[in-house]
């Protein structure tokens, strides 16, 4: 009996309309990367688990994919190393772009200039529990510099948030902060050694309210009077100059705190003077979950649409540290594609005319018709304008039907009288407007 | 200690020279593709094993990459269980892009307008050894049409192979077949059962010539008056037609063999017509090794490169058969993205100006001159010019090697003589030579 056909869950299959919308994205955002003079880079969908593993946390490392040694993977080993993965897998797929590139920049150190600007757009596997909005398989569009500690990159990826945005008309804002003013505080309610505690609880700000977060630090072992010290900085309000002024007194005294808040006024102050369009909150209470980032973080959210981040990012200074190459700061940011694609369905921003493979098909209505058809068919397509004929000479009901649910605007009809008289009728399948022009002037006026 | 860093063996990275080249090459193919009606597919990385098993030979499926069940996948099993990779593997990478299709077309059968035409550009996995020229990951540039047995759509390939190799600047020639005169041949020497036979052993032709294919024929128990009556078949020379003439004297007694000629002919009397501008060599030996062709089969080589062939295919009549949706004829072909770039390499065929991510670098040479140039690198990049900064005030010389390192052509100078006078200096980095423009023409003057 035939199988009945389906695919793993947690994964997709993209249709050709779904298809032309993700490349619509891609492309656009692919377009600003390289305007900025990003370079492309592609890693394997493999990589060894040794570069995988413990770069993630535990919980990171469950939700690996991991692939069965190919030959025969079980032979010499005991019933007990057949229950270890790591005895009988050697690789997996990549859970993020980001550990493959710090390996990638390791590897090829002596052949690279640095600073090094890639983007990469590839898919990425995580093993979670599918619902609504995860798969198990989703792109990522990743844009890093790595090897300077410039804050002119920080700048160049808030110009770059912008323009794939505005190119993509969703309107979007922008939060800020620094992992350095978040040490500061930390430092400055004297638990300096609870940084990532403290974010973790305040990274929960929106969602759960400040007295949830509160009990969180009490929680976590902060005490009452710190969390008071804290309260302020949390309800903080005004432009993020106010805030930044305010905050260097609340935390001056930290060093760390202070480099912090002297970064973001050199950042804000280029921004200001290149006039980006994007509101820019400086907020306190973003944290951001991966623990590698050490200074600038970012967070955009659509305005228009509610859903969560669409994309974000941060300064790591020492990614590559873990495969042996300290000390390389670097800076990134990450667009999630399937959510951008979510919210511009949500909003209708994708262009009409993007979900027909072919703006034109000729119909079929005979041998003599079909030949007259097939050269100005060829001429159609030399003139850049995607085309097709109706493959079968079958009824012309039928043909207009399958042009109409392959999306197809436009049919050009050349049956025995259009020969005769060397006109094409091209008929407007949104309108049933139908117009004729000779044959000599068909590619111009579908044009 | 760090790890040493590498990639398991048989995959690549690429680098932004590498993909720059390559992503030339795809978007050459995705728009003749697309100019041709044919819309874009993608399907997962995993399919489940039951999709994929049986589908390629004994021989396949030892050379798919099977994926462990994630969670704690030896729950409840014992040794044998464990030994056995379909108890601890459900899922595997695809091996090609046409089982993933054939059950993308079963499955969403309801949606689909037939005929389906689609492409799908799409990296696949198989353990194979590596070797020059082998991977374990590689593209695939698939584009089929199927639900129709029109002989339009062979003869629509063939002008996308010219258009694709045209487009890219590579001479080839244009090997075709047809799987039903291979069976009225098998047939006419009395050996019908054996067509697979006849078909392994003379598609080596090239290869090991004449006599040793003879020798294999024996070795596969045809006898020695079919091989006789064989043999006029293997040397027939001259021109397509002459070749279909002399085949029709031979095999005229074998129906399917005649439909064979006859679909070859329509094919021609379309290609000829047409005038496409390609040469088109009907050869019998051509046999290509998948058995679920059972009509017109293509292969197409470099003419002016030794490699293998570059792009091969051919028309199927029951794809989607083994997933229970009989009777769906179709016909497609598969571009080797590897070999075309190994071809483009070897003769020089990229863009001199592929190979850099930006054209334009600005020195950066101070503060006031920096912002000076970040405000000129704006209005650049708004025309469209991919561009960047140097993200650090350093020496000249250092960020003139930089510029050159990354294959950058050109640098703009805002030193504070230029501020001054509010000229920007442009220097040709492969001449050395360098001009003046005013701010004002900056953008114009590069473009």
């Amino acid at each position: 009996m035939a199988q009945k056909p389906s695919i793993p869950k947690g994964t997709r299959d993209f249709s050709p309309l779904e298809m032309m919308r993700r490349q619509y994205i891609f492309d656009k955002i692919r377009d600003v990367f390289r305007t900025f003079g990003f370079g492309p880079l592609e890693t394997p969908a493999m990589e060894n688990l040794s570069t995988l593993l413990g770069k993630y946390g535990d919980e990171g490392d469950k939700l690996l994919f991991k692939i069965l040694n190919s030959g025969d993977y079980a032979a010499g080993l005991n019933d007990e190393e057949l229950r270890t993965a790591s005895r009988i897998c050697e690789k997996g797929l990549r859970y993020d772009l980001t550990v493959p590139f710090a390996r990638y920049v390791v590897q090829h150190q002596s052949e690279i200039a640095f600073p090094f600007k890639r983007y990469q757009i590839q898919p990425v596997w995580r093993a979670d529990r599918p619902q609504k909005g995860r798969y198990r398989e989703f792109y990522q569009c990743d844009v890093d510099v790595i090897g300077t500690r410039s804050l002119l990159c920080e700048v160049e990826l808030i110009q770059i948030v912008e323009r794939v945005f505005r190119t993509l008309g969703i309107n979007v804002s922008l939060k800020v902060n620094n992992r350095k003013i978040l040490y500061g505080i930390a430092e400055t309610i004297g638990h300096a050694d609870k940084m990532i505690d403290i974010t973790v609880a305040i990274d929960k700000l929106e969602k759960i309210g400040l007295e949830a977060v509160k009990a969180e630090l009490t929680e976590r072992g902060i005490g009452s009077d710190a969390i008071e010290k804290l309260q302020p900085i949390l309800e903080l309000t005004g432009d993020n100059e106010r805030k930044l002024a305010v905050l260097r007194d609340v935390i001056g005294a930290s060093a760390v705190g202070l480099e912090g808040i002297s970064e973001m006024e050199t950042i804000f102050g280029y921004v200001n003077r290149l006039g980006v369009e994007l509101p820019i909150e400086l907020d306190f209470s973003l944290a951001r979950g991966l623990n590698y980032y050490t200074g600038a973080i970012f967070e955009v959210k659509a305005l228009d649409f509610a859903i969560g981040s669409i994309c974000g990012g941060g300064r790591y200074d020492d990614l590559t540290g873990i495969f042996g190459m300290p000390n390389m700061s670097g800076v990134g940011i990450s667009f999630g594609a399937d959510r951008i694609y979510d919210v511009m369905t949500g909003l209708g921003l994708f262009p009409a005319d993007l979900g027909c493979a072919a703006r034109v098909m000729f119909a079929n209505l005979g041998e003599a018709e079909e030949h007259a058809s097939l050269k100005l068919l060829q001429e159609v397509r030399a003139a850049g304008i995607p085309a097709e004929i109706c493959p079968e000479n079958g009824k012309m009901k039928k043909q207009m039907e399958y042009a109409n649910r392959r999306g197809i605007p436009c049919v050009v009809i050349v049956g025995s009288r259009e020969l005769e008289e060397r006109v094409a009728t091209i008929k407007d399948m949104t309108s049933g407007e139908q117009t004729q022009v000779p044959f000599t002037r068909l590619a111009e006026a579908l044009r």
